[in-house]
């Protein structure tokens, strides 16, 4: 059986020496193609001349190639690599979120139309094994939400503001120097990357076609060491979160920071780890925890979906395939969310100043569970005012803070975060 | 698409609607049988009359029916009844460990030969989804370790003790008042069924054949409240283990109560909930946590494979199987275990106890690594010690521990309790 590989980083390695897959399968399982941008690039590892190409026809044309691997990244060209290869009876690995959340329910589609199997467990939370739970071993739950940290540069990054109390551009570099994001790390930060995989998992979860645009998010970079100590004095981990939760006939779909309680699993979930909960009808509360990315997770996650596409070649069985993603469901905005926040401000440290806060919360219909004033600073005169609310609406919330923050002793909103119980 | 049940309880109360299933399958999936022992018990589940039948070959022989969903317990007949459908080119769905434990491999070998599909994810972990992972998700990985809590019963018996101080036969009692143990606990207690769950999951793990025979169990009926107050003061939880792990050409499989470092995840898995954390050569650490057994687990587990089998059938699909059994490993007996070790000793509250049982402890290669003397008793004259050993091979402890025993101001052995890092 035939392989071709698109992308010559993540898991080129262990194919290169496909004795493993070939043990599980049990007959051989051969890498005939490489595909990179650049052949004369230095790598790391040694292919047989002949093998690295940067002629995209000499995969998607080889008929011997049974099984297309990829793992490039981006959607396109990606995407239209996938739908030569389907249309022309080649089964599909991919490790690609991007392409996965702004295509999938096509791409799968196209699977299932041509009877060949489009495989993506690497795409969302590298070996912890996710997407092909939701697929199969899940599939009879009504899921009422998921809620993740699936974003490990992310995680890595609170985990050093909340341990270290480090700032948050410090945090930052440390995580640049370690490997662990990129050079431009806005798709980590801004939750780009984490609202690709959310819709990744939504789209299987609730067989409905959701796209990276439905994901309300908001990114990190405004954090501050204080909003962790103040957090923890209230009992409460900072984490970012990408959270699915139905409502009626709406899915919401949201990334953000988020303070959850310390005896919850999420809050105990440090550095580049990622941890999936769903809450099923039936399952109840499941939780996975694992490494969300890295070469040895990821290659744990496309080859576990190769040996399952090479069994299928094996035995010319044709995949039973997922579910259709036959729902329609909306999309919930962020507005109707209901929940309890956290609110820090920037006041002239003078009388009075609660009571006005306190009424423009009112007003909005928002009541205060508890408030701390904290940190007077005599030579600015100011002080910090942090308010945890009742449950509240969202909506409320945004417009009680633009009138708060109209008000003559408020500096300015140091931070709002919404609450996970 | 017909369906047979063999079993009356756990799955049939939603087979008896499969609405959801069809929903997920997309044609009509219809239950034709349902097998019981009696047919005129009462059930809380009315029938559709005629559906209830006492005679198994009323499934067996009947060519409509597609897939044999087995919630029945036990090897006999289930076994055989499995022989017969495979046989006949029926699809498999089963939530029987012991039946999985003690034929699984010659069952998963019918199964390919006859090109129809065994799943079984409900007879180990309820609502985890460990069984499918194993075979699939994971099966690129060369295992290292399965450490888990798989019995809900067990461990809320231990939480119960560890939390309220309770003892053994006060938190037994309550947990058969919650429904949570049976009249007969002897096959939790005594760690039996979690032996056959760990035989199942080393079995794919592996590919390697294993019996329930090569698991050493201890139960938990020895520990004592004051066991937990002493692990608690070491920083040890006491949880039932049952772990399996590689060591060169051979596994060793093993039940019995541990004590596991408070920061390590396992020791907050509390009550009827589950654990399984794998170690794996690519994916590294990866824990699932959910609830191991009840009525929505179980049904969460069997309505996946069923669903999963559905779409098989809907596709005319042969399944692509999961890896046959085709290593061969030893298994390491429990004397070759090398750990740290936990023994609490009863003694005479003399002078110069410790020095004979540290000579003892010396004889054998024991070194200690922390020892705590306790409980002094006036009227009885006896105290406790408490020693924690450093890494010491079983064997060499059990030897030691037969020396100490006879010693004379060793009153008796209260307990040895290995230790999980
Ligand atoms: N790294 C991780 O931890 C991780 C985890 C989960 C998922 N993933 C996913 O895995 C994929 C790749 O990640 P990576 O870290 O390996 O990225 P990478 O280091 O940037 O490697 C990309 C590879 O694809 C090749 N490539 C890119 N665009 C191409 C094009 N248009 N035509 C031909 N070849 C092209 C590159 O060729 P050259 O070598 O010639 O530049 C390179 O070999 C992405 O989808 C990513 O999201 C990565
Ligand atoms: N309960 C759980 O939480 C759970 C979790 C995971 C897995 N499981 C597994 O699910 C299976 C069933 O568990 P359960 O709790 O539903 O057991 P159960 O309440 O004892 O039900 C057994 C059912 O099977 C029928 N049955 C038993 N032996 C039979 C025979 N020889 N011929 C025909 N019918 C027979 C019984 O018929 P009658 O109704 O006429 O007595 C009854 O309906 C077991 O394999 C168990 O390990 C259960």
């Amino acid at each position: 059986m035939g392989l071709g590989v698109v992308g010559g980083g993540v898991a080129s390695a262990l194919l290169q020496d496909p004795s493993t897959v070939t043990a599980r399968v049990g007959i051989p399982v051969n890498l005939r193609r490489v595909l990179v941008r650049d052949r004369s690039r230095p790598r790391d590892i040694e292919l047989p001349p002949g093998m690295l190409t940067a002629n995209a026809e000499d995969i998607l044309d080889d008929p011997d190639i049974d099984i297309l691997i990829e793992v490039m990244g981006g959607s396109d060209p990606a995407a239209a690599y996938f739908r030569r290869a389907l249309s022309s009876g080649k089964h599909v690995v991919s490790a690609n979120k991007e392409v996965m959340a702004k295509e999938g329910a096509d791409l799968m589609a196209l699977a299932r139309a041509n009877h060949v199997s489009l495989l993506f467990e690497a795409s969302v939370g590298g070996g912890i094994p996710i997407v092909g739970c939701l697929m199969n071993e899940l599939a009879a739950n009504d899921v009422y939400s998921i809620r993740t940290i699936i974003n490990g540069t992310t995680n890595f990054i609170l985990t050093r503001m909340a341990h270290q109390r480090t700032a948050f551009a410090d945090a930052l570099s440390e995580a640049q120097g370690l490997g662990y994001a990129e050079a431009d790390p806005t798709n980590d930060v801004e939750g780009i990357d984490a609202a690709y995989k959310l819709t990744v998992l939504a789209t299987l979860a609730y067989g409905c076609r959701f796209s990276p645009d439905d994901v309300f998010r908001q990114g990190i970079s405004a954090l501050e060491p204080q909003d962790f100590r103040y957090a923890e004095e209230f009992g409460y981990a900072i984490k970012s979160l990408a959270i699915a939760d139905q409502n009626g006939e709406q899915v919401q779909l949201r990334v953000y920071p988020a303070l959850v309680p310390f005896d919850n699993m999420l809050a105990n979930v440090n550095g580049v780890y990622n941890a999936v909960e769903v809450h099923g009808s039936l399952c109840g509360q499941v939780l996975f925890h694992g490494m969300g990315a890295g070469r040895g997770p990821t290659t744990s996650a496309v080859l576990g979906d190769l040996v399952e596409t090479a069994r299928l070649v094996r035995d010319s069985a044709v995949p039973g395939g997922p579910r259709e993603l036959s729902q329609h469901l909306g999309v919930r905005p962020i507005d109707a969310l209901r929940t309890r926040y956290y609110i820090r401000l920037i006041v002239a440290d003078q009388a009075g100043v609660l009571a006005q806060i306190a009424r423009a919360l009112g007003d909005e219909d928002i009541s205060i569970a508890s408030v701390l004033q904290k940190d007077a600073d005599a030579e600015t005169q100011s002080a910090e005012i942090v308010i945890m609310t009742h449950p509240a609406l969202e909506s409320s919330v945004q417009q009680a803070l633009l009138t708060i923050g109209r008000l003559d002793p408020v500096r300015r909103v140091g931070n709002m975060l919404r609450i996970e119980e």
